[in-house]
Order: C-alpha cells, then sequence, then structure tokens
C-alpha cells in the first residue's frame, strides 16, 4: 500500500550511509505522502548494511505510527512536525555530518560565502535556538521541531527556500521536495560547512557574498527561469 | 573451547579495521567470558588482512596466556587490569585515531558539546595522566591500566556510563558489554573528537551542553526507560 | 563526427568524479577541436553515474549549441571565453573541490609553498575579482570568462605556465593541453590548497619559495629540457 | 637478474598508491641489493595502476642506469646519496603526503608529541634546510640527497633510530631495512604529522614527551628486547 514511499525512503537513507553522512546508525531520512498525510522512515537503530525498503515504518503527521513491524526513529515527532508546518516539503532528513555538527555545537549559522552555498540555499543556514529543560524532559523530539518551526516564523524564513537548520548542540535537519531531496541537501550542506570553516581560517573577517550573487545562483538552479539542468 | 568469544574478538578487530581507527597494526580489541576469566585477544603485530578468528590468543585476568599460538597484543595487561576492575564489561579496544590522538597528547579531556557525544558518554572523556619514569621502566602497560582505573576511581567516574578514556601521550581506550560495542565507541569517541576540535575551533569560549540535555540523549539511549533502537 | 573529443571530454568528466572533487553534479570537463572551433562538454545536472561519451554537448567557441541531446553545462560560456582566448589549450575544468573553493571564499591566491605547487603550476595560483551587479545580470558565465582572460592580462600571466585560477566567491577553473590535463591540474590544485592551508596554519609567516626553486621543478616537468617521465 | 629487488620495489611503490599518499604519480620507493651495490626503482612519471615488477629500473649506487627499458624516477640520485651513505638501509621512499609536505613547507620538524610517534621514530622527525640556488641549478637531486645525509652528521642523528627527515620547501623521504619499511615509514609519518598538527592546534604549547616515554615505546617495537609482534 504505501510500497512507493517506503522505497523511496528507504534510498533515501540508503544516500545518507553511502555520502558518509550518517556514521553507524545516526542519521533519518523520510518521504511523505501529502494526500495521505503519512510518511515512510527508517526504523530506529537498524544499521544500514540491514536496511530493506519493507522494514519502513509508516507515520501519520501527528507521529502515530500507522504500519510496520518496527519502532520508527527515536526523531520520528521531529518529522510530523516538519510536515505539518512545511506545506510544501516531501522528504526530510537528520543527520550527524561532522562539519555541519561543529557549526551547531559552537552556535554558529553557517554563512553563505560562496557560490556552492548558493547553489543550495537562500542564505545562511540558520541555527535553532537550545532546547529548554522543560522541553527537553516533555515531548523532546516534538519540541525540537516546533524549535524550528518557530525560527522560521519568527524570522520570516522561506523554508522553501532555505532548505536546512542547524539544531543548537544538536545537529542538522534539512528537507525537500523528496526525500532524495533531503538527502542532497544534507550532503550539501556538510560539504559547504567544511568550505566555510576553512573559509574563516584563511579569513576569519569573511562576510556573506553580495545579494545579486546570491540570487543569481539560487535563481538559475531553483528559480522559474531556471537553467541548470535539463529541464523538466 | 573459546570459539565464541574468539570469534567476537576477531569480528570487532576487523571492524577497528573497517573503520579506518587503526592504521597498519595500531589496534587492539579482546571479548571476555567472565565466568571464565580469560578474554580474547587480537595477537600482537599481526596485519588485519592476515587475521583469522583461531589466530585470536586467550589469556587471564592476571594477563597469563592461557591459550593460542601467538603472542597476545603488547597492550594485553591493560586490558586484562579493565577486566578486572570493572566488572561489568564484556570487551575492550584500545586504538590509535587521529583526533582522539591529538586530544591525548594535548592532554585535554574530550568535553561534551552535543548531542552526538551524549548519546555515547555521560560527560567528557577524561585525560588520564601521563605515566611516570618508574611507572613506565615498571609494568608499562599494567599501570597503564592502574593509572586509567584510579583515574576513575578518584573522580568518581562511572565506566558504565563513560567507557572511554583518553591516557595522556599515549591514546583512547574503550570498552563495553561486548568488543563489538567497545569497537563501536572506539569509533563514536573518533568522530565526537573531530567535532569537538572543529567546535573549539569556531568557537574558543564554547562549554559543555547543560546536563538535563546529556542526561536526556543518554537515558533515550542506554537508561532503563530507553526507547532508541527495537528493544531488546 | 565528435567521437574523439566526446570521448576525451567523457573520460576527463569521470576522473573528476574519481578523484571525489566534484560532488553531485558540481563540475565540468570540456575538451576542444581547434580546427573545428568546437568543444565537447558535460551536459548540465546528469549524475555522473549515468554519464556516456554520447552524451557530451558540442559547442562552438561563441558558445552556441552544434549538436547534442542535451543542455551543455551552464557554465558551458565560461570555457568557450577561455578556448577563445588562451590559444594553447586543449581543455578546460571546473570543479567545487573544497579547499580550492575555501581559499576563492577567502579571497585569497594560493601560495606556492612548495615543490608539489611548482611541480604544476609557475607562482601562485591567482584569484580573479568577484564579478559585479551588472556582470552577474548579464551574461554571468560569459562574464566569469572575461574576468579570468582580463585578470591574466592585465597582470602578464601567462596562461601555459599558470593554468589555474581561483574565481573569488566562486571557485577554480582550470586547463591544459587536454581535458585530461585539465581534470589533473583541478585534482593537483585541491591538494596544493590543503598543503597550503594547513602550511598557514602551522606557520603564518610563510611566503612563497625562492625563485630558482619554483623554476627548477616547473622546468624540469614542463620545460623543454624535461627530464620527468619518459619523454614522448 | 634482479628479479627479487625488482619485485619488492613494485609492491612497495604499490603500498604508496594504496595508503593514498602519493597522489597522482608523486611518489617513488626503491629497494636495494647490498652485495651488488644496485637498487631498483620506479620509473619516472608512470601511473600506479599502469606499473609491473618488469618496469622498475636497476640503478647503481653511483645513480647509473644499470638495466631497464624505462628513465628510472627523476629522484633517483636522491636515493643513491642515501644507500651510499646510510649502510644499513635497504629501502627508501620519497611521497608528497599532505600533512608532511605541511610541516616541511612551514620548515618545521615533526615534533615527537605522542606514543605513535615513538612507536616509529626516536625522535622528532627532522627538517633539513633548503637547497641553495648552486645547489639547485647544480646537480639538484643528488645535493638532496647531500643535505639530508649532512643534516644527520652535523646533528649526531641516527638513521637507524630516525628513518624520517623532511625537506625544506619540499616534503618527506624516509627509509627502512626493505622498501616495504621505508613504505610503511612513509604512511607512519603522514599520520603522525596529521595528529602533530591537530594537537598544536588544541594546545600550542605542547612539548616533546618524556625521553623515558619515548624510549620505553621506541624499544619495545625496536630494541633488542623487543616484546611487540611475533618475534623473528
Amino acid at each position: 500500500m504505501y510500497k512507493e514511499i517506503k522505497e523511496k525512503a528507504y534510498k533515501a537513507n540508503m544516500m545518507l550511509y553511502k555520502l558518509g553522512i550518517a556514521p553507524f546508525t545516526w542519521g533519518n531520512a523520510s518521504e511523505c505522502d501529502r494526500e495521505k498525510r503519512v510518511f515512510a522512515i527508517k526504523p530506529s537503530g537498524v544499521e544500514y548494511e540491514e536496511l530493506t525498503p519493507e522494514m519502513m515504518v509508516i507515520v501519520d503527521f501527528d507521529g502515530n505510527k500507522v504500519e510496520g513491524e518496527y519502532n520508527p526513529s527515536s526523531d520520528t515527532a521531529t518529522h510530523a512536525v516538519l510536515y505539518s508546518n512545511f506545506p510544501d516539503i516531501g522528504g526530510v532528513v537528520h543527520s550527524h555530518s561532522i562539519n555541519a555538527v561543529a557549526f551547531a555545537q559552537a552556535g554558529i549559522p553557517v554563512p553563505a560565502l560562496g557560490t556552492t552555498h548558493a547553489d543550495f540555499c537562500f542564505g545562511e543556514v540558520p541555527c535553532a535556538r537550545e532546547l529548554t529543560d522543560s522541553e527537553v524532559n516533555g515531548e523532546y523530539e516534538k519540541s525540537t521541531g516546533d524549535v524550528i518551526v518557530s525560527h522560521f516564523r519568527d524570522n520570516n524564513i522561506d523554508e522553501n527556500a532555505v532548505p536546512a537548520v542547524l539544531v543548537r548542540s544538536h545537529g542538522p535537519f534539512t528537507w525537500g521536495k523528496s526525500a532524495k531531496d533531503a538527502a542532497k541537501n544534507a550532503g550539501t550542506l556538510e560539504i559547504v560547512a567544511e568550505m566555510a570553516l576553512k573559509t574563516l581560517r584563511l579569513n576569519p573577517e569573511i562576510v556573506a557574498i553580495p545579494s545579486y550573487l546570491l540570487n543569481k545562483h539560487y535563481m538559475r538552479k531553483h528559480g522559474k527561469n531556471a537553467y541548470y539542468g535539463q529541464g523538466k
């Protein structure tokens, strides 16, 4: 019944593994079906080498398990909040990639320092605040999603143009039109984070690229008149 | 007779090799049998590509060889001390992974700067003192174990919640319920050490995460009410 | 008809992929035929694993597509400008390799700090200026090529001795006698950039090597009396 | 006739390639036959994937080619000087590994900061001076060897205990009982250089480990009473 989204979620999870951005079992990807208001997500703690499409767990947008033998990822409630609040996204990824986590642990957004960044994200990758004691000891994973959504709403950030966030002291979440897109964004974030870290070391005074360059690169790949790629 | 622990020790040694944290022959894993008070450990100086389960050496908790054709790892006496003094552990690993060694050489504990760290270790990975001249020229490897155990006892650190240590000017030792667990902890330590090094470069003023976040992440994976993974 | 240059362009594109300097689809190599004044270039946005020699697109030196089913790389106009203005080159590569991009984002040339650099490039790898708003919003990719050529002409840099440039806030372009040469230069630039970044960290006061050493290494590999390799 | 040393030299060259410390064609290993006063060395500029044992070139200790179809490595004269002056060595390697080159370019020895270093080298890896203009424009590669030998003799360094050197602005040379040993030392040097670079970043005030610890680790692996490994 949910074969297609299970297959897509499975492939995106394996992409995290192949990209080397989810060491051990530290990462999860999900693909949603907006009509049925469900998503397929990685089972918790299962090693990538043992994963199959059938093991994906089906969960609704309130975070309740709908189908599946396994327990869903412990981060499932965060995915559910993102699907509920970001109406255009089709896939979500959480990873623990090293350079993105370093920025999250330092509490610093990843600045837009070049066109590699602009090709993927329209501006800096923001860093959402650390959760409070009561949030952590309440519905922790749901609150993680709430903190991300609030950060985007309070700062008027468009989640369709900025498909990534760092949660302070934790790590990155990314999303996209599909689980595959979200996984690609997770891989890209890790690379631009490494580039940014090294740029800052060479030139600590560096600032974000001018908005006309940010705009140009983002739009040539993602805008209405995009001319990167082979069209649709 | 010791087939099971030999097999487990062998697999954990190969895991070190595959994780890339034991270049050349610089690492060793052991698995113990608490009832028989023996452990199976890698033979000294043998390359991973040539290793077989049968080559594992059986040693008792006093460090005496019980069975096996080969000389056991030169670090065998350290493993023996850890098994004798840490009653709940089933596996030990020593490695020379680059980032963990950098902290050991700098004489700095690996601080708990994020949830990746908290998922594996309840607080900083401590750095035990350098050995003295007489310890080094006496029973060096046994003293290495003694210094680790003293560090944990003197500082009231629970070895079951903190499954890793750095020995100053030397490198990391890790442990766990099994050799596989210990190897996984060695791999995790290397990653969180790299994250910490990069975090400190981005933000030299950073301090450890709040205890409620440390507690939450450690407990959701290792506590009595852990909800990470597929249960038992 | 253009089989040979398509095959060569294809192989150089795959070399970028194997060298790991063009993550996802972020890189492109082309090989030109000077008599026909055309070049074969990677199709835009196609993943390396799906690439075949037949998919290469043939473009003339004014940037107009001559043959091919696919849209050519979005950076095609930059390649065209380089072929038009650098009369001795036979191949061009653009990549987003991490360390070279870090220098481009920092706006710093890669200094010639050792013989590894001198073996490939006669002096520092220059950093061309960032494009202006009107250039970016005009013929962006063509202007990128113009800025590179102007930088070489204005500073009297010989493009045959310095086969690489950084475009500020963007990344590296390299060239050579063939697409293969250009790809090798892209890989070499990434390595010497990493070496330079680490050297500067160890010794921030370091300056370029003496000209007699630069000259010797460059000439023993590329000069008329070169004695590196197996001759012709 | 020289089959055995060709085979050994070939295997050591391939080891450099597999260790990833000789990108493209930038590295060479040789194995000598002391009785015949010749050594087998990599042909110049040949890619590792195309290398065969038969392609190794036989050269005498004065640097003259004795046998072989190919031109020997451009660094051949340096190998010859090392064999002539270091009577106990059986293999030599030159590489361009990134972290070791960074120290060479910075003009800084690799300090002995931990037991990983002590296991391979009895004290810091020295950095020999840059060559002068007349040396570079005279017999460059022979002078490179002379500068290394002088550095060891003038500073009373025992080449059998310190099997590695950096040549300033150039890179590392290593040696050992065999080409395999020399290649292993080249790989080890790269790792300890990376460890040292990261240690210095964490703690810029760090100094070399105490001599009793250096002595212990070096001797347990290389001394008369060595107890690492499986004996002889």
